[in-house]
């Protein structure tokens, strides 16, 4: 059984708004994991350690959706894309999600204990990664491949701040053994948001892939295939 | 156009025949990451983190046969089960080979120094993160979802190791601040090795999803759905 055109755009668009509402979601637990270590907010911390059954939910939604629709018509090329995109996005934006849990969970053990000394680079890394997502998640939807490639650019800005990172609090808790716990839950937090920059960079490929029919993974993003 | 049966059957198992091959590839670059560790072989830890081409080719080609087949034939609910299976494994499995190369990465690190001392659970949860994988990948290619479950459940020890690992080297490290730098570079390989045990365990549910039609994740593997 085939479904007419008209039914399958409506299934194609229902995926895309779930996939953005999904995007919210990871995108508000991973602000509030970054101001609760931020604020020194254990309540905001323990909240989003417990994680987020609608995003869970979604999950299982979209690939369900994803399925059917492979399953009902058989899909052209570039819808054919679209939906094993959609459903390599659902995986990275659920990976999202889990390392906000990470991150408020590390946050917790950091602000059990008197402040340190400034951030260093993490607010900036969290910018970053929660702006990587957005742009990545905006370019699947829009089809711009131009925007996925700019999200590509920005991961090795978010891997030089990890390494910059490591390195003023590896001296620091050499310094003073007395940071080292603190200094260990900082460093944890800036590999869990390194990790969403992955995901985001995994995202923008999934795009370009979409939008080009070009398998731009491990050619960091430049190089052409027919 | 539509495939002949006989053809498509083909076309599944060239997918399977090629995930194993990158399955095997993988099991080879994780053991060799763990023994430059433990024995102490720069020499064979810059030749992991070096990377490996033959993952990245099969990672494109694999997605490659997919998309084909899934464009070419409309596949009943059982082979597009195996198809979208067999993408999410590809991913999971690609990610594991980059673990190795962090594993590696940080062992360089460790190994540059002075021994600290026996390397605590590191190399029993390799053995475990190891044999996941190896699972799991067994688990797909005979469609076990016993297997798989097993899979599942070994995935607490291997938290509760990394947690162990955790206690033991940040004690370790404010006894002997000397000793920080590598016990760091021992906690994060321990983090790569527990990333591992997540996608094996990725791959697990995938395999249940395949053989039952029923989404395990968020369930712990045991809550039963239509």
């Amino acid at each position: 059984m085939k479904l007419e055109r008209h039914h399958f755009e409506e299934g194609l668009g229902a995926i895309k708004q779930r996939l953005l509402g999904m995007g919210g979601h990871v995108e508000v637990r991973l602000t509030e994991a970054v101001q609760a270590l931020m604020e020194r907010r254990p309540e905001l911390a323990e909240r989003v350690a417990r994680g987020d059954d609608e995003i869970n939910r979604l999950q299982v939604e979209i690939d369900d959706r994803c399925l059917k629709l492979l399953a009902l018509q058989q899909p052209m090329a570039s819808d054919l894309r679209f939906i094993t995109a959609a459903m390599k996005i659902n995986a990275d934006l659920e990976r999202i999600g889990d390392q906000a849990v990470n991150i408020a969970q590390n946050a917790l053990k950091v602000i059990a204990q008197p402040p340190l000394r400034p951030l260093i680079d993490i607010p900036r890394m969290a910018e970053l990664a929660l702006h990587m997502t957005r742009d990545a998640l905006d370019a699947f939807v829009r089809r711009d491949a131009e925007l996925a490639r700019k999200v590509l650019q920005r991961d090795d800005e978010v891997d030089n701040l990890k390494d910059h990172v490591f390195r003023v609090l590896l001296t620091h808790m050499m310094a003073d053994p007395g940071t080292i716990e603190r200094a260990l839950g900082l460093i944890l937090i800036s590999r869990n948001l390194e990790r969403i920059a992955d995901h985001a960079t995994n995202i923008a490929e999934d795009v370009i892939f979409l939008v080009e029919a070009r398998d731009v993974r491990h050619r960091n993003g430049t190089e052409a295939e027919g």
